[in-house]
């Protein structure tokens, strides 16, 4: 078979990862464990590869990291290469990475440690942090493909505002990381540099859009990381990895400088965050160390609302949402509320039922919005390079119809949207519900190409809720998420529920996989949020 | 000539302004001054017609008002009634009404007499203030036809959501006002109502699109008015009537329900805000009423930023820019802001020059994102009632071109309006400017239907910076104002430059219009920008 023009290209880009990759840390092929197994959580420590040091710098949160830095117990330099070391195995295992970072993190670290030695001072709140940075979020001198092999040469001109921001704030940026062709899959496979595998089960998919970032926090290669979501692409991975995400409310996080196919467009505005291996902590931190720069001075578009510290407290309604009403969850997932309820309510917390609000209606509008051109941009991006269409970007180009809207048909639904919006928000408010915990997904972990379903995340897009991604606690059991004889005579309610629930045959396929959950707070109180969600969390794993 | 369909239809709408007019309180047609009279600013005085105690009350401001209802030394009744009196007058004499509601507005003012009575208290921070409001903010009950023959049959099903505010507030609301068809002249006609003059001197336009509420505010038929702007419509009516109004940064004031041809439509968002017979305090009036209820909580697009005192600071910088560099202002507009900045530098204000940022290019950019559909939506309600469009109406649907934008298209124009935005932050950052002083309009009030330049108040709907108007306290001086050798000399930068000044042969055309100046603050610096325009105009009109 003649070797196509695109896929010359397209190992452009995957040249320019493979000459990134600092060789010394490599593990010999001979000792990766064998590509059959599932699991590679333990390989950091199996392998003999990173000294217990490492493995217990590489164990630490950021909010950790930084404390140890600033008490003079840990220096910049050591803590960025224990997790580049962990990088490179985690992309051998995984293959999450597009591009790393080694030589520039190692001299920014030793800056660090330099003017932390000459004024006993940390240069701000996340001195000597590594993060990892989703590829599309641009990066000064670097290419910028986004996922698309057309942008293969594409050399960004300046660093991405958040990246500005993060980097006065002390972090080191060490690893680019994978995403999906479009950035429209809850899965992470582009024709550059592959498919990246989710390390608690590698024949499963790690979510995406930002995936690279979820198997980048679900292996530890950085205690954060940059993600964005328009639909679940934060959400998604850091639940389907076992990480924490933060899908912030629009307009409060500097976008500037992430390349998408279609800029100008606002029909749906995707958001920028973080995640976290270690806690919601980790995702307030960041928070925190950029909203404290007043990015809105500079991105105008921005709500100039200043990060306020908030205290979590007991004095909260949460409602749970067991069913979206459209497609019903899997056993783990419904499992893992129900252990949350009791938790919950263990612990003196006040738990109801949520009613979802048409959550049906709310897809279709926010589905219709994604491409109100018919993905003409992507379309002409993908012709330009010429190579092929993915299943799951075919999929996503057909939310919103082959023909393009006239632009009052796109006004028409942007009406719905907001009005959706705002019933959605008084709803919350009569049902006196302070936050909704859901399923992120309608499982666990999707196998590779599954995942399909994107409506218990990207509602909370079209309501524009600040929502939260933690573990809980739970990973899918052999015994306990058995399906029934009620499960087994479960009546869809329609083709996308039979289709979706038929992804259970039984907990053998998903082995191993975590079960997160989501909690959402009412629009622009992200603060609120996370306190809760820190508050939350802490109960259902801890019981405190 | 037959009558027209349309015409009967339009009738309708006239009658239900005829009917609404409470017959008490009209003057009788021998005694109304000539039509030939310029200025009827005297009249209410001179006719008789109303008391001194009524010229009194219609005297003072929003603020004074409420304060003597506070003290019991003027009841709800007594003020709404010399407002309404006032109104019938101003109706007779300028066609500024759509609708008078005084039966409605005279019961509203008792049930707040009597919770005074009861009470010792007032309702609210605006108890008993008579508002006039822009036909288009929808009452429910009652026809809202944003000046299409089309809707004259339309009926609103709910109040906007900004009158519930002010109704709680305490505000009463006496009569509706007009607009020019399409909302998108800076003049103030219809084929319902018909055209609305200018009270300094009748051959005038008194702007538009909230020319009701200009004509409103100029004859004191109101303390305080509700308009909206997307292009200057609030700014530019104050400014040509002799009043006082603001345009707030977009996103704070709740515009649900009021009525535009496109809804849904976000390329460029309109404002809606007050007007003030009286004063910049008055504005704040309204505006801390309003966002002291929190109306971010229903209208959930809006931004969640608390409206806050500000304390008036002369330590600021004022730029003064005297000229867009696209078209030169009138020798009244020019010496206003010779007298604004000796006035300005003898109080001790830092004042420098303001070099204008690509001015054409913001108009480029906002001008065609006013109608990205060719205006297929205003064309349809032309259309529907077969009216002919009014030849204003044919030159604002000339902005964005005649074939609709793609998409793409369009979101490539609101990702330069986005940038252009941030550089003019940038801009005033780097320059230290704290405000913007500038003309409102290339001249003092148009001559009807002569008023096609919208950039000296587009340009802040672009940069969306909060803008407020304030009279300069000059009126067109006969002798000061008169063409020079130089100015009969200027040499236009094009066309436009010259049309704009072509159409000031001499002060003679102008007798009596006031000059209006405008100041702009920095984005979401609402509060700061009406502090400073507080001080400014202080300082202009009494040197303090």
């Amino acid at each position: 078979m003649a070797i196509e023009s695109w896929e010359l290209k397209a190992q452009k880009g995957k040249d320019i990862l493979t000459k990134s990759i600092p060789k010394q840390w490599l593990c010999p092929d001979e000792q990766l464990p064998p590509v059959s197994q599932k699991s590679i959580l333990d390989f950091p420590r199996q392998s003999g590869l990173l000294s217990q040091r490492e493995l217990d710098i590489t164990d630490m949160s950021a909010t950790a990291l930084v404390a140890a830095m600033g008490k003079g117990e840990l220096s910049a330099e050591e803590t960025v290469v224990a997790f580049l070391k962990r990088a490179v195995l985690g992309h051998q295992l995984l293959n999450f990475a597009t591009e790393f970072l080694a030589d520039e993190a190692v001299a920014r670290a030793k800056e660090l440690d330099e003017y932390y030695r000459r004024t006993g001072k940390l240069v701000g709140p996340l001195h000597g942090v590594p993060i990892s940075v989703k590829e599309h979020v641009s990066m000064k001198g670097r290419t910028c493909n986004t996922g698309y092999v057309a942008w293969v040469d594409n050399i960004a001109t300046e660093d991405a505002l958040l990246l500005k921001y993060l980097s006065k704030a002390g972090a080191i940026f060490h690893v680019r990381t994978n995403q999906p062709q479009s950035l429209m899959h809850l899965c992470c496979s582009n024709n550059i540099t592959g498919t990246t595998l989710n390390p608690h089960n590698r024949t499963l998919t790690p979510g995406g859009s930002s995936g690279g970032e979820g198997a980048s926090m679900g292996f530890r290669c950085a205690p954060l990381g940059i993600g964005s979501d328009i639909g679940g692409s934060i959400r998604c991975p850091a639940a389907f990895c076992g990480a924490y995400g933060f899908r912030p409310t629009t307009l409060r996080n500097p976008s500037s400088g992430l390349k998408v196919a279609a800029s100008g467009q606002e029909t749906i505005r995707g958001v920028v965050g973080p995640l976290s291996s270690s806690s919601i902590e980790d995702l307030a931190l960041f928070q925190k160390a950029v909203l404290d720069q007043e990015p809105w001075e500079i991105e105008t578009s921005l709500v100039p609302v200043p990060w306020k510290s908030v205290t979590p407290t007991r004095d909260m309604v949460v409602g749970i949402m067991w069913d979206d009403g459209c497609v019903r969850p899997h056993p783990p997932i419904t499992r893992a509320l129900r252990h949350a309820k009791e938790k919950l309510v263990s612990a003196g917390i006040k738990v109801v039922d949520w009613e979802p609000y048409k959550h049906q209606h709310g897809w279709e509008v926010i589905s219709a919005l994604y491409y109100p051109d018919a993905a003409s941009k992507q379309h002409e991006l993908l012709a330009l390079s010429g190579e092929p269409a993915r299943p799951l970007t075919k999929w996503a180009f057909t939310y919103s119809g082959t023909t393009p809207q006239t632009q009052t048909e796109t006004w028409a639904l942007q009406a719905k949207r907001d009005k959706y919006q705002e019933e959605y928000h008084a709803l919350m408010k009569s049902r006196g519900v302070d936050f909704i915990l859901s399923p992120t997904y309608p499982g666990v972990a999707a196998v590779m190409g599954e995942s399909q379903y994107w409506n218990y995340t990207a509602i909370w897009n079209i309501v524009d809720l600040p929502s939260a991604v933690f573990p809980s606690g739970l990973t899918v059991d052999p015994v306990a998420d058995a399906l029934t004889e009620a499960d087994r005579g479960y009546v869809p309610r329609g083709e996308v529920d039979e289709r979706e629930w038929r992804k259970y045959p039984g907990p053998e396929v998903y082995e191993g996989a975590p079960v997160g959950l989501q909690i959402s707070g009412r629009r622009w109180r992200d603060e609120e949020t996370l306190a809760a969600a820190t508050l939350v969390e802490g109960i259902i794993r801890d019981g405190k």
